[in-house]
């Protein structure tokens, strides 16, 4: 298979490593030459950030299934059913509140990504990233 | 800055090259040595698809500022405020219905991507990838 190669938008910012809580505040830090590329994204509330979860190690990203959060009550299951980081690209997606935008820095409202990580895209969200009425299994209920 | 490498999961298959009918089925055929980490996701009604615009050229990825949709009655505004392909990392991102998997194929509604693309990760979607208050500015709902 062919190899595709990207080079970071910027990183991000934190000064706390608890990126569970949905309410800390972290920042991107833009690459400063891409400042113009972010002008009208402060009309949006919510956002998409793409990043890459630089501490996966090599061999994490072949697993192919593991136990959700690693709770063997759980079943197991493929990578492809969960969001763990333990994937072939260990590519992260977080839909976020857009807080602030100052020059080439974005304040953003729960980012899942540690201090120190790539970014390699930010997408406005919009209503047609939505879905009301999604199933998901059992199991996950109980994650 | 540092360089990111990644390998697709697999390549879209579609019979028909118009991506922007949200009604038309299209195909991940997943690299056969991947079978196993699709376990489970036939739970899930919705998926995210992460894929990569192959047929992007790089001078597109260089541009900062464009019209929506190219109309130039819209502001011109920084890439990151869209959805345009014409970015640094033309990285697209949908989400879709999933219809039904068969061992190494994934049959998705709803895939803007076209005949070829290469897939970078697939990811379960649930309530907390949704934000019903989104805010967007108002050229955006002129698109």
């Amino acid at each position: 298979m062919e190899t595709i190669c990207v080079s970071p938008i910027g990183f991000v910012e934190r000064d706390d490593s608890n990126v569970r809580d949905k309410d800390a505040v972290s920042r991107i830090v833009l690459d400063v030459n891409l400042v113009e590329a972010l002008e009208g994204l402060d009309g949006f509330s919510h956002v998409f950030v793409i990043f890459w979860m630089h501490e996966v190690s090599e061999s994490r990203r072949t697993r192919l299934k593991i136990y959700p959060r690693g709770r063997s009550d759980l079943p197991l299951v493929g990578v492809f059913s969960t969001r763990t980081s333990s994937r072939r690209n260990p590519i992260g997606l977080t839909l976020v509140e857009l807080m602030d935008i100052r020059e080439n820095v974005v304040f953003l409202k729960g980012l899942d990504a540690f201090d120190g990580t790539p970014v390699l895209d930010i997408k406005p969200y919009d209503r047609w990233d939505r879905e009301l009425d999604a199933v998901v299994p059992d199991w996950w209920h109980q994650l």
